[in-house]
């Protein structure tokens, strides 16, 4: 009866994301959903085109990881089937990635067509995708498509994992029908259990003689830096992170003590957790990357563990209390401490860098990135050797440290580093990343030198894939030798830097922290034996699992 | 109670398909699948390591396309879910690829840990898989493990899809049970069925005045091109063929008149099968490409369609009668006819090439590439312009054109080459592909070098998607452009050339054509607005399709 002119389901969509803070999408266009892209365009919303699918959701996965949301839209089947392993991986990483796909039309779809891009049944898209996120839905109906699009949005920031959205071509201009909002089902802590779980673990805290922190991913992606920066200012404890919880603390602030791995830690962060009587343990998930392939010496009755949504003391469970709750209770109830942060033996002094002549090391590598970090500067990490080398660099700000830590998929620092980039504009991210993963998706560096971005990409070339070298050598490790650094001759524009010494390195990494005009790659050769010494005592662990 | 050894399933497996002709196995190797690359590398069948996992199945599809099976290996999780597009791809255009995937192992699985890879319940990456294949199975059982491997490759066989294997880490040494072998379901068609519709197409052919043969893509996928040039070849009938069923019979055959494609065709496949009374469809189906996108005009009163497993006449239907029984019973069954083939119209003179200084077309390329075509030639052929161009190619043997023609996934080409020419090392290939595509999974040509092959690549850059530029134009068909001729720079050995003029074009092909020894990579740039006729009919028809 209105004659109110509605939001198109197109319109409505972007409306919605554009206000939780997505004000860029990736994607590579195609026919199914063109006609997203063409209100997109017309919308306050950003394109950024990348030139592979998959690309555009290792993008959205960073760009969720810096700004808490991050959307990709791409066309059916060809388009969305080739995002299937980023998604997952974002999945696991609990990354909240909202996937538009385009779809056939609805009246299409009526006969039953052989029409392109089509593998099987329609339903088949989603089902494939309903397994790597957390609500997936398909707008085909216009009187309930703004209530889905509100529940998917919604679920993906509280669940901090992605979720999957079909709009069907000939839906996208159709007029939706508004709904009343209905409150989301925000999880509400139980207030019994959490005063209790706050009073039993102040209790202990108080009868502990080396309490401390480990802070786990998910203080990361439910945004509770600033919490834990309040609690551990406030009780002085010494704080470890878990590599997939990398720099939740900023790592130069006094309470930190580094990189908890089991085997692979380093060793004041080995020292300070196995001696300790209390862990609390916030947001970790044991994964077998985090316990470094099972090798941590964590005994569960000195364990206070919280997760997103319970909080386990010894073996007891307090169910329905969130870590945003309690962290900031625990916050409020414990005393303040004004003893001084307990002390940190001084580094070992490296050296001078560079030596003269001398073949560069992943050690020396990492403690001179490490020197040239600065409060601006984003690291992004691919899987392998250099994800493990980079335990020992000292990220400044918190959350500046992204890496498929978890789910370990290769060829995600490039494009994520795309994304943190055009999500955080005042930033620089420098990007670590073996050869095997560069080729990956490595070329999409043509795209940050297409929007005039400057990341600075530091290749471990290592020749081959050298993690599985540690495992079982084999022809198969080996791949073929690439000259990252003349990749400026195909796409532009593009600095490049071949080097194998300390000296080399030095000069293109000045050469390259001066150049705000463009990305800058440093291919570093390695010899193919060289490692850090996480990397070697994990590959020594994983060799005896692969033949059972 | 026995002692003799038996194989293990890791053994098994590989021997089953070599057996089945698979004798090389693409991949990225990964620890979850590192035990059975050991076996791998220490039995008959070779490993192909490629840059991506999903440029592995892109060639296993290639390969299997020219052999009849093909196949990869990759790790769980990250690598197999890479693939699922390329596998889609296969399942949509009926490719016979054997998806391996190592798995976690039993043991391991026990505990539900965490372990990096995992996106979600075990049972998730087999439950992907399954929607994309025609057989998914999960090794985890020594006791019926053979037969599990027995029937997978040959149900991929039987069904000319893909089909999943998943190996757990720990079931690849162990022993699997010998069981008898069972006569596998093979398709047997209905014999008084296939009688009846034998005479009534015979009857048919009798009183009709210009009958034809249209010839489909199952043609080329069960193996029938023989049985197809000897069909012919007694009845002198024409044939066209779908895009999907291109060179299932050699295009310089004189009974064949072309690709028919609705409003897309050639003018004298066109005019065939609109004036012909009686369209013998041979394994057609009836995509949107295959059909012009439905502008084909084909009256299903006139038709007889045989298709894998029925025969349809008119508007009744013969189950159970096989496209291979009926075709050959056919050929039995029809008089030999000595007239001479249909005179087809001499092709137009199309003028000398190269002409001084003039920039090159892409109707102009497609004639110069016509006659540079060779019978020891694979043509394969990205999806796009170069695509619709190709219906103007005359590919010389039969099969010799491989095309992603109904799934139309970009990137498909560059990787399906390398499958086709390690399929044929007798064979060089031909690839035809956009610079968008090229952009996707171009890179892979570095595998192609590595290995001593030498392909043709022709880059037809003509600045962004410009198949969609045709139905809906926006900024996000602007792609970065690069200097493909220079990839050589990154990685080699590689010939590239950079080409505007057709006489830059003719160096540049005797060129690549005398160079036996490398690939070579033609980058031809064309004006954003040429396209060939083809291509812009079927975009004017999408135009009205986007806004549905």
């Amino acid at each position: 009866m209105s004659t109110a002119k509605f939001d198109t389901i197109g319109q409505y969509l972007l409306k919605r994301l554009y206000e939780a803070g997505v004000k860029h999408i990736f994607g590579v266009p195609g026919d199914y959903v063109l006609g997203f892209y063409d209100l997109m365009v017309k919308s306050p919303v950003r394109h950024i085109g990348t030139t592979r699918e998959d690309s555009a959701a290792f993008a959205a996965d960073g760009y969720a990881r810096c700004l808490g949301m991050g959307a990709l839209a791409v066309t059916y089947g060809v388009g969305a089937l080739n995002t299937v392993n980023a998604v997952a991986g974002a999945y696991a990483e609990s990354s909240p990635v909202v996937v538009i796909s385009g779809g056939p039309g609805v009246r299409e779809q009526r006969d039953d067509p052989l029409i392109h891009h089509r593998f099987g049944p329609f339903t088949f898209q989603r089902e494939i995708f309903e397994r790597i996120t957390c609500v997936s839905v398909v707008l085909n109906d216009p009187v309930i498509a703004f209530r889905q699009i509100d529940h998917a949005i919604a679920s993906a920031r509280r669940c901090c994992k992605p979720v999957y959205i079909e709009i069907p071509r000939d839906m996208v201009m159709v007029e939706g029908y508004p709904m009343p909002e209905v409150a989301t089902e925000w999880f509400a802590s139980d207030q019994g259990a959490l005063s209790e779980a706050i009073a039993e673990t102040v209790e202990l805290m108080a009868k502990s003689v080396s309490p401390m922190v480990i802070a786990g991913i998910e203080l990361h992606r439910h945004k509770l830096q600033e919490t834990l920066v309040k609690f551990v200012e406030r009780t002085k404890l010494p704080v470890v992170a878990t590599l997939s919880g990398k720099s939740v603390i900023a790592e130069r602030h006094p309470a930190y003590f580094g990189i908890y791995q089991g085997a692979m830690s380093s060793e004041n962060a080995r020292y300070t957790v196995e001696q300790s009587d209390l862990l609390l343990m916030l947001g970790v998930t044991l994964t077998d990357i985090d316990t470094g392939i099972y090798t941590a010496k964590l005994d569960p009755h000195s364990m206070i563990r919280a997760s997103m949504d319970e909080v386990v003391i010894s073996a007891h469970r307090y169910p329905r209390v969130s870590l945003a709750d309690f962290l900031a209770k625990l916050t409020d109830s414990v005393k303040t401490c004004n003893e001084a942060y307990a002390v940190k033996p001084a580094p070992l002094a490296s050296g001078a860098f560079p030596e003269t002549g001398r073949a560069i090391t992943i050690v020396r590598l990492i403690e001179r990135i490490n020197r040239a970090l600065s409060d601006e500067m984003i690291v992004v990490c691919d899987v392998g050797d250099c994800l493990f080398a980079a335990i020992d660099l000292q990220v400044h700000e918190q959350s500046e440290f992204l890496a498929s830590g978890f789910y370990a998929t290769m060829g995600f620092a490039v494009p994520a580093a795309l994304g943190a980039q055009i999500a955080r504009p005042d930033h620089r991210t420098l990007v670590l990343v073996g050869d095997g993963a560069f080729q990956m998706t490595g070329t999409e560096l043509s795209t940050h030198a297409h929007f005039g971005l400057n990341p600075i990409v530091v290749v471990f070339n290592n020749q081959g894939y050298s993690t599985e070298r540690g495992i079982l050598e084999g022809p198969f490790n080996d791949i073929s030798s690439w000259r990252f650094d003349k990749l400026g001759e195909v796409f532009g524009p593009l600095a490049g830097y071949d080097v194998t010494t300390e000296e080399a390195f030095e000069t293109a990494l000045i050469s390259a922290l001066n150049n705000q005009t463009m990305p800058s790659i440093i291919n570093v050769h390695l010899s193919a034996d060289d490692s850090s010494s996480a990397m070697k005592r994990l590959a020594e662990h994983l060799k005896s699992r692969v033949k059972g």
